[in-house]
Formats: C-alpha cells, sequence, structure tokens
C-alpha cells in the first residue's frame, strides 16, 4: 500500500516556482466559491511523524484566507474534555457552513497509538474504525466535504530526517525520545497504518497517501489534490457530477513518478541459470502443492500486466509442475450475458475451486479498475468503490485460508513494441495480436496511472501485490514461480505452527 | 425496538379478502417491470422461530411469477460450501437482473445463533455484522435492491405457537427440541437481534421488522412493504426520487394498530399518594443525585411528547430536587444561525455538559424524526438516516458513562384539546398556545406514525424509550421521577459492583 510512497517524489526547485502562483490563486478562490456555496470542509492530515502533516498545515494557512479557516491539533484529553464522550470535542470544532478546518491526526490518533502499542486487540481497533465510518459518514452526509490525507514517510527516510532534524541546533527539540521509540515501533505502527487506511478508506472519504520526504512535492501534491476534491464538490454545471475526465481522477496530479518506473527493467538470467533454477523451482513447487492439497489449502495464482508482458508463458512454468485435475486457469475477458446480469464480482466468485486446489485467473477482477476505468466501461463511481470491494473480497479469500498470489508482469514501452513486431512477423504467433493491442498501447499512459492507483489502493499486507520485471522472460518466470513457492511454504509453515514441516509430518 | 411488534396486530378475514386480489396484481405488475428495468432483487427473511419467515416466503412463492424468483434457505453449510469462504454459496445464489431472490435467514443465521450460543464476544459479532453490512452494500452499489424483513414474536407468542402446533398431529413434527431450547434462551437471541438490527439497518438495506402473530396481517404487511420498495426503485417519472409522500414512508402501510394505541390512558393517581410519593421521590431523587455527581455519573434526561402533554410541569418536579448549579435544561425550539449553520447533531453535541451534572432536554434530536419528517424541514432522506445516526450518538453517551433517559408522555387527543381550551380561559397560560398547535393537532394521525417509527428504531436495550400515560398528570410526573431514580440507582449500582452503595461508601 505504500509503495507508491516511497518512490522518493522530487519537484525541482525551479517547477515548483512556476507552479504555485497558480496554485494559490486557484485555492484562494476555490475557498471562495466554498463560502457562497456554504459548504464546509475537513482537512485531516493524519501518517507518519516527521513526514510533514504540521509543515503542509502551516502552509494552507499561509496560502488561503485565513479567516475562515481554522487549525486544530489534538493532545491529551484536558479535563473539560475527558469529562465528556470521546468525540465531543471533535464535533465542538467542526468547520461551519463555507468554513475550513485542518484536523491533525484528531480521531485517527488514539486508534493509531493504542493499537501500535498493543493496548487493543484487532477487534476493539475494528470497533474503533467503525466509531470513525460512522462519524465521517454522518458529516459527508450532513453536506460536508473531508479531505484526508495520510503523511508516509519509509523507515530509512524517517531515520534520515530525525537526524538531519538533530543536527541543526535550532531543531534539535523536534527530536524527541518518543519519536525515536515510535521509530523502532515502525513496523507496529505500519500495520496499524495500513489497516486503518483499508477500513477507512470510503467512498465518502477516501484517504490520499502523499510521499512525505520532498517538501515541495507533497506540498503540491496535498494543494492539488484538495484543489481538486473542492471543485468536484462544487456545484458546477459545467462539470458534469462524476465527470470522467478521461478516467484519471486527482489521485496523481503531481506525481512524475510511478511505482512503475522504479523497477529495475535490465534484471535478467542466463540460459544456463534459468534452465537449472525452473527444474530445482517446479519440482519445489510439486511438493509444496502435494502437500497443501493434502492439508486443503487453497492456492489462486492472479496475473495482471501489459499485453505481451508474458503472462501466458509464465503460467504454462507455474502449472507444468501440477497434476491437471488439481488446477485450472481462467482467462478473463468481457464479461458473458450471465455474467453480465450479475455483479461483476459474480464471475470470480463463482470460479473458487475446492479445497487444495489452485485457480490462475489470467486477467482478473482487476479489470474492474484497469482496463474498464481507462476504457469508461465503469463509471468512475464504480472503479472508485471497487477498491475497497476488492480489498474485501481477497480479505475474504485470506481469511478463509486461501494463499493468494498476486503478480504485475510488467514490461517497458520499448519492449512491448519489440515484442507486437516480431508477433507480426512470425506467422503462428500472429493470432495473438489484435487491433486492439495496438490502440491499448496509445493508453499506455492512462494505464499507468490506474496502476500505480490500484498499487497504492489495494496492495495490502494480507494481499499485497508482486511487481515483476518483465522485460527478460526468464528473468520474470523464475521470479513468479519463486513468490509462489514461498508464498506456500509461509502459509504451511504457519498451519503446521511455525516450524518447517519435513517429511515425517507426513501421514 | 421489538415494542411494535408485540401489539397484536391483527387483520380480519373480510378485509383480507377484500384486499389481496388487487395486491396480487400490483405485485405481479411490480415483477414485470422490474424484469423490464433489469434490477435484481434480494428478499430476505430473518427472525423469531415460528413468526413466519417460511410461510411467507411461500406466499411470496405462490402470488408472484415463480419463472423468475427463487427461494433458498441456507443450512450447516455443505462440504462442497464449506470448502469455500463463508459467502461463497451466498454470492452463487444472488438472482440475476430482472429476478427476485427470496433468501431465508441467510448470512444472518450464523452471527445470530453464534452471539445467542455466546460463542462470539461482541468484537466477533460486530465484525461478522461489519462483513454483512459490506456485502450489502456490494449488492445495493451494483444495483441490486435489497429488502429485509425481521419478523418477530413475543416471548409468550411464541410458546402459544408452539404449543398450538404441538396439539396439532399433522404439525408436531415441526416443533423439535432445538425450538424449545431456543425459546428458553429468548433473552439472549432478543438481545443479539437487537444489536443485529441496529447495526445492520443501513441507508442502503434498512429492516423491517413485522409482528408475526397474525398470519393474515404479516403477510399483508410484507406484501405492501414490498411493493412500495419495488416501487421506490423502479424509474418512474411520475414519482419524484426520495418523493415525500406525506413524510409517512412505507414503514405502517397496514398496521392499524399503533404502539401508542396499547397505553392504558385511564391510569390515574390521588391527591394523597401523589403527594406522599413525590415527597418520597424527591428526597430519594436527591440522594442518587449527590451520590452520582460524586462518582462524575453525568445524566440526560429527554423529554418528547404532545403539545400539553405536561412536559414542564414534570421537568419541574424533577428538578426541584437538586441544586440550580447541578443541572441545565435546554429548551430546543428551531435552531439559530450558528447551529444552521452546522449538522442538526452539532447543537446537541454542544450542550452536553461536565461530569456529574444533569440536563435535561425539553424536546431533543428527536426533533429530526418528529416535526421536521412530518413538516417537511427535512427530507426523507435526511430523517430515514436520522434513525442510525442518533442511535450512534446515545450509544456514544452510554458508552461513556452517562444514565440517559428518554420519556415520551402521552395524551389522548381529547385531552389534548380540553387543555388547549383550558389554556385559551386562563388568561395567564393563554401564552402558552398558539395557532402552530392547533394546527399541529391537525397532523396527529402523522405524528403518531412518526412516533411509533421513531420508537421501532431508536427503542434500545442501551436507550429505551419509556412511555408514559400523561392523561392523569398526576401519574406522568411520578412515573417521570421514579423511572429516572431507578436508572440511576441501577447505574450506581453496577458502579459499586452491583452491591447497593450504603453511606459506609461516602468519604
Amino acid at each position: 500500500m505504500f509503495e507508491t510512497a516511497e518512490l522518493g517524489q522530487k519537484i525541482s526547485k525551479e517547477d515548483y516556482k512556476k507552479r504555485v502562483p497558480t496554485l494559490r490563486e486557484e485555492l484562494l478562490e476555490a475557498q471562495t466559491r466554498l463560502r457562497e456555496a456554504g459548504i464546509p470542509v475537513v482537512v485531516l492530515f493524519s501518517g507518519v511523524d516527521g513526514a510533514g502533516k504540521g509543515a503542509t498545515a502551516n502552509l494552507l494557512n499561509e496560502w488561503m484566507d485565513p479567516h475562515f479557516l481554522v487549525t486544530r491539533a489534538f493532545g491529551k484529553p484536558s479535563e473539560e474534555e475527558a469529562e465528556r464522550p470521546e468525540y465531543w470535542r471533535f464535533w465542538r470544532d467542526l468547520p461551519a457552513k463555507g468554513n475550513i478546518g485542518i484536523f491533525l491526526s484528531a480521531w485517527y490518533s488514539n486508534p493509531l497509538l493504542s493499537r501500535a502499542y498493543g493496548e487493543t486487540t484487532v477487534g476493539q481497533f475494528d470497533q474503533q474504525l467503525d466509531r470513525v465510518n460512522a462519524f465521517e459518514k454522518t458529516l459527508v452526509d450532513g453536506g460536508m466535504l473531508v479531505v484526508k490525507f495520510w503523511m508516509h514517510l519509509g523507515k530509512d527516510a524517517q531515520e534520515k530526517r530525525f537526524k538531519r532534524l538533530e543536527k541543526n541546533k535550532l531543531n534539535k527539540w523536534r527530536v524527541t525520545d518518543k519519536d525515536w521509540q515510535h521509530w523502532r515501533m515502525y513496523a507496529d505502527f505500519h500495520a496499524a497504518s495500513e489497516h486503518i487506511i483499508m477500513r477507512t478508506s470510503t467512498g465518502e472519504a477516501p484517504w490520499t497517501i502523499v510521499e512525505g520526504e520532498d517538501e515541495r512535492f507533497r506540498s503540491l501534491k496535498v494543494c492539488e489534490v484538495l484543489l481538486d476534491e473542492i471543485k468536484r464538490r462544487l456545484p458546477d454545471p459545467s462539470t458534469p457530477e462524476n465527470g470522467d475526465r478521461d478516467g484519471q481522477g486527482p489521485v496523481t496530479a503531481v506525481s512524475p513518478v510511478t511505482v512503475l518506473s522504479t523497477l529495475d527493467m535490465s534484471k535478467k538470467l542466463s540460459d544456463a541459470t534459468y534452465s537449472s533454477r525452473l527444474k530445482a523451482l517446479q519440482s519445489r513447487r510439486n511438493k509444496l502443492h502435494r502437500e497443501a492439497r493434502e492439508q486443503k489449502i487453497s492456492s489462486i495464482v492472479v496475473f495482471e500486466g501489459w499485453d505481451a508482458a508474458g503472462k501466458g508463458g509464465a503460467i504454462r512454468r507455474m502449472v507444468a509442475a501440477l497434476d491437471a485435475r488439481d488446477y485450472q486457469v481462467i482467462p478473463i475477458s468481457a464479461p458473458n450475458d450471465e455474467e453480465r446480469a450479475h455483479h461483476y464480482l459474480w464471475r470470480f466468485w463463482r470460479h473458487l475451486s475446492r479445497a487444495g486446489r489452485v485457480t490462475v485467473f489470467d486477467r482478473s477482477w482487476y479489470g474492474r479498475v484497469l482496463v474498464e476505468r481507462v476504457e469508461g466501461f465503469a463509471s468512475e463511481k464504480e472503479w472508485r468503490r471497487a477498491y475497497s470491494e476488492i480489498n474485501d473480497f481477497e480479505q475474504q479469500l485470506v481469511d478463509h485460508g486461501t494463499v493468494l498470489s498476486k503478480f504485475w508482469v510488467h514490461i517497458s514501452r520499448d519492449e512491448q513494441e519489440a515484442r507486437f513486431k516480431a508477433r507480426a512477423e512470425v506467422p503462428y504467433k500472429r493470432w495473438k495480436l489484435t487491433d486492439e493491442d495496438w490502440r491499448n498501447r496509445e493508453s499506455w499512459d492512462r494505464y499507468e496511472i490506474a496502476v500505480n492507483d490500484m498499487i497504492e489502493r489495494t496492495s495490502t499486507l494480507t494481499a499485497p501485490w508482486n511487481l515483476i520485471e518483465g522485460n527478460d522472460k526468464k528473468f520474470s518466470r523464475i521470479r513468479v514461480l519463486e513468490t509462489v513457492c514461498n508464498n506456500i511454504e509461509e502459509r504451511l509453515r504457519r498451519e503446521n505452527g511455525d516450524a518447517p514441516k519435513g517429511e515425517a509430518g507426513k501421514q
């Protein structure tokens, strides 16, 4: 989920200076129009310490009209506050119509901290987040615009940031013992944060995850997303509601780098290494499969990726190790009539196989947020809510004990062109290449944004995406097989109480 | 919550025969139009055993076109089903576009049973219900109409029903040992059911509670509500979306009896009894208050009721026992400008007082579902979602430890007229009577429906409504004081670990 916020996004000073004046003007105008329309706005910042929550709030105060803007941070409840229900202080401080309230951490602070410190069980944590959802739904139903930013830093970036502050005499005081303590608890905060984002990224009030390392980048990103959300909310006859704006939404307005662009596409394997590793992995795969089947543990493997990225080849190498009765490959294309008469997830539910089997989806439910989004087959409302529907669906699979592996097989644009041309030249491969493939290629940039958003919103600790560098087919096939093996092995290990199960475990 | 479903509602054979032919015709027509519009419908029955879930499903099968209607009951999962995630079998059976699926208990069965048997904690129970909500939201977002009926029987009615079946040789087999076991666990099922209804009565898929004792009544009620929901969902230019239809909604279409009409309005007290009990209660009230203040336990007392029902008099008698610094009475009328600029609940949050104090609301947040509903100040969408917003608000108060007492002070229509006339004749009382009072009187029936719905949807185990027979002012004042005292006493007892706290507890 945070992969997209650890890309080292940067904006140069020059670019920044160029864009700021217009942005400030637009923000002020948007603020005026909010007042005219009488819409109250809550802008909420939460996330990692040192990722710029406070600094960005200060910036908004500087750039917008402070008469109609208040900023609220919430420390330990005062005596006054502790004597009332927990949410009393948030209700009291809600902005009136036409005003903007900037809230720092606020109602997310207590759930996050108490979970990271292990003071709440998962159940209690969920109950707190339910309260959050009910509260935000009540606000939005009442006409409020709620815009939420999760400011993120990777563990290393956070360390760097603290150290830099400590070196500076003026800023030394900013870094406390508690900050370092939390840094050491990074993994706990990470898990709790991801859970928060998954459960509270609702249709009413979705999160935007912002990479916090570069001040200029995060400032522009926050302001552009905020501006965009305000514009969407304002009554404007010229923008139709749910206007599709090329199916892109505001998510990646200023991001010059996507998660795909950081992959090292030069990775490759020699023929010899490939052959020997393939053989070893297929035998490992077979052994693991037999063990999983015996324990009735199912696997689902999802393949997404560019046209001609080599999904088919990777799938063939993976199932080669299995008995044909034990797996099925489901190629997903446009839905048939019966499927079209049902909910879009229905056709995937019906393909779930029995215990101990392997189901491979060659393309999948992610079509909703990829092709259907980009080509406009799904409305913006539909693909936006699909992220949480998909997370929920996958959560049910994993809760049930299924081993879920998700692959995005990536190739560069040039590599795709080369492969298309090769296909066109080889007669027995020509059928693979359609006009549609060439058309899709033209939408590459829009697909890349959609892929980036998909990974941001659906790569979770329970069901992470595996990004596979696919320019070298040998490399990608091995990576896929290896990952599937590792996932099954880990699941078996958990099943057998953390000790790797040896031959003795059979029978 | 179930008060409104234990009223002994009945429909005579004659009435029934009169209404059925039109109803059947309309149902068939609605079904045809559903098919044309391609809308899938789920009709779900859950509730108390013996309350007619199966019988009503059979009736719908008989009255509608069975080609486009399937009925599904779900027993213990089959081997096939147990090997997939829990919801697989529900997804598989979902109706296609234009079809109706009748589901018996379905996804509510497991949460209800495992909670009633104490196999799940409250946290786990809530997680299951969250899954239910997410599932239903996904269905509704996907275009499905979901209509849910909770079939209810009181404990005595259920016993009667089982005994009647047992007497009949042909039906004896229908009553199993398990049925009797569940009957003995009535309180557990009741608590779990109420929790289910509160948490899963969402804007997308609200529950309708149906009294199941009289077959004719429940049949008509289910069919009329279903018909109404289908009509609301069908595209129809002549019915504007969210049309207000006199602010009534479908809820009480066939109910000839409201919960108010069952009150015994002849209850009264003699002057002598009144005086002595009032004195005793005020002294008890004072003592309890001092103890509660010391323990920082706050009280909130909510008064709703007809104009001239005697709310003011009851409030004065209750606060007479308190120090003026310890309580405040908040009269609620139309919101002021500042309040209007915020969410409708905001003004109630801001009036919450500090620990140990008493806040009396003379009218309250219930205005949203009473006057604002009936007079059309709130849209149907707004007042419909207010029920769960209010339940959530009150839950937060109670979770915080506040003692919440809610009173509906009831008088008969005749009594109100007599009191209005008396006010008009006594010069110093004339100010109390406005033209609006006379106007409101004309809307009596519509208010009565709104009150009935309010009690059905917001009388919960944690915050039950107290219905006060108010024709005799002496009687109602005593009942109010007594109830408030009992509630505080119970709270103190819990605080002190179930043993009543004596004088020894002080300092």
